[in-house]
């Protein structure tokens, strides 16, 4: 009986950016936007392919589309990132010591600053502020857990 | 002159628990749900007393509201949390490293598996999975910046 064998496997890139600017704050600051940018941008680039897949249609502007929306979400994740990096390591500084609460304070921070650079009223600039800084606490506690 | 002077401080309660279960998969798994539903919890109730604060009454009606919130988005916070964990802790046992990798794949199967069991169609499953994923990936990624 003949035999049919499915192999296949998955492949990672190689994530690995090295940023030297001698200052520790725009290094961090810098490495965050590539990374998360990074990140956004092969997300965006999973969720066009399956999109593509499921519709069994390609064309140039399918493509056209997917870059564009690759380079807005990458940007604006990249930045949000690059925010709080800076923001966690200015608490680091200023506390002098490197818990969950830089990642709190950081990420309202963060959340407040990119709410209100959005142009969104004094409520949802609290509120992003407050559901920001708890998503960077639970972030910050899992990746923590011993 | 007099002069009045304005002082305060930030409180911040120790978060400190520790759960002795003897197995390493189930302690990090019920850390997981009992740190970041606190989170989510006390996410709910600044923003209500922020609410309450806004609209200056409050009432029993209000304060039932808030716990009732605050149960319900600690346990979905928690449960997701839970999940997460212990497919990050599977992955690592399975791959046998500790990086990136292992929150992407965790937090793709984690997003999948609380889409399905929240009654979503396939295609909302496999968005969620990308999305959760992406910022597992990205939080990791985060915490592990130099």
């Amino acid at each position: 009986m003949p035999m049919s064998v499915f192999s296949g496997f998955l492949y990672f890139p190689n994530m690995h950016f090295d940023v030297s600017l001698g200052n520790p704050f725009l290094k961090r600051t810098v490495e965050g936007f590539l990374k998360i940018g990074a990140v956004a941008a092969s997300k965006v680039a999973v969720d066009e392919t399956y999109d593509c897949l499921k519709k069994g249609q390609f064309s140039k502007a399918t493509l056209d589309d997917a870059l564009r929306k690759m380079c807005r979400e990458g940007a604006y994740w990249g930045t949000t990132a690059g925010v709080y990096v800076g923001m966690e390591y200015g608490m680091e500084s200023i506390r002098g010591t490197r818990d969950w609460k830089n990642a709190m304070l950081g990420g309202a921070m963060t959340g407040a600053l990119v709410s209100a650079a959005s142009g969104h009223g004094r409520d949802k600039v609290i509120a992003d502020a407050i559901t920001l800084g708890a998503i960077a606490t639970a972030a910050e506690l899992i990746n923590n857990l011993t």
